[in-house]
């Protein structure tokens, strides 16, 4: 099984700092393992069987990868949602706002309106979901580009940090490869 | 083929803004096209056969798909340079500055002595190579941890900004998919 295989990666690759950071820089946040991440795509493509899926939708820069397999598996173009001011604030452009709260500062993120129509479906994809902050940003812009929202793919879920379980309150479908219920620097415990 | 493929997608769908901005939103920077980045991946790949690449080289965001389509057609590992101060700067973190022409503004990039050694053979890619500037600092990197270089693989390269002379000047071999000789709003004229 994929997903079993992802956990035990993330248990022997992966490092814990303090209680909140988790780096898994040897095949998601610095280096990729292509094949592996291929096989993060099909699993994502898979729970979204049936959807109708024309759209997915990412932010740079550690989600685009991950975002790329989920495309190629369902067969639809990949959009990823820029950091940093839009350089034409025009009508047609989607914006948010997101805090990361690892770094302790906003960031702007937008999407041009020329690749999320209002007809489409769109599969959001990302690497990690912790506080949801990222996820609330694409949230936000999927909505005012008046898209159907299919449901969230995650590889990595801090469910301790409280992001999931709000945004599914919401009503979101959120699929998670591999969810962490707790972790410290000597244990990962999964849900 | 699939050179002549991806000129006519450049031609048809790309915007020049000014004399020296080539936006290509549709598939390369903004969103991407899964298959046609496949296509760029392994075309790359081919470009280095029997070169014993072991490791796929960029920098984020826009240059991660591409590079992760080459690292699958090669079989090895992507890493991909991150921007800003490397937030452990301890001996094993390799690091340069780039400058950016378009924003003006100089940007760290790092990667970590984990995923780049001195027994690895490293094939850059990009998307684009316009003054050099990024291409340089990864280049530095690829020095700095003693690799050796085996080339550049790149998806379009404005001929006119002088980034592929000064480093073919080097000495580096330098694979463009397409090569822009001149281009205007009106215009783009390969080489």
């Amino acid at each position: 099984m994929f997903v079993q295989k992802l956990k035990e990666r993330i248990k022997n690759e992966s490092r814990v700092i303090g209680t909140s950071i988790l780096k898994v820089d040897s095949f998601l946040n610095h280096q990729i393992d292509p094949r592996f991440t291929m096989e993060m795509g099909k699993e994502i493509a898979s729970r979204f069987a049936g959807e109708e899926i024309t759209r997915v939708l990412t932010v740079e820069a550690s989600g685009i990868a991950v975002a790329m397999a989920t495309g190629l598996a369902l067969g639809v173009p990949v959009v990823f949602a820029k950091k940093g001011r839009a350089s034409t604030q025009n009508a047609g452009v989607y914006s948010a706002q997101i805090y990361y709260f690892t770094r302790r500062e906003s960031v702007g993120i937008f999407v041009s309106g020329r690749f999320l129509r209002p007809e489409d479906t769109v599969l959001i994809v990302d690497d990690f979901l912790a506080h949801g902050e990222a996820l609330g940003g694409m949230v936000e812009i999927v909505s005012q580009a008046g898209c159907r929202l299919a449901g969230v793919g995650i590889v990595i879920e801090k469910v301790f940090q409280g992001g999931g379980e709000k945004l599914r309150g919401q009503g979101i479908k959120i699929e998670s490869l591999a969810a962490i219920k707790e972790m410290s620097e000597e244990h990962i415990q999964f849900l």
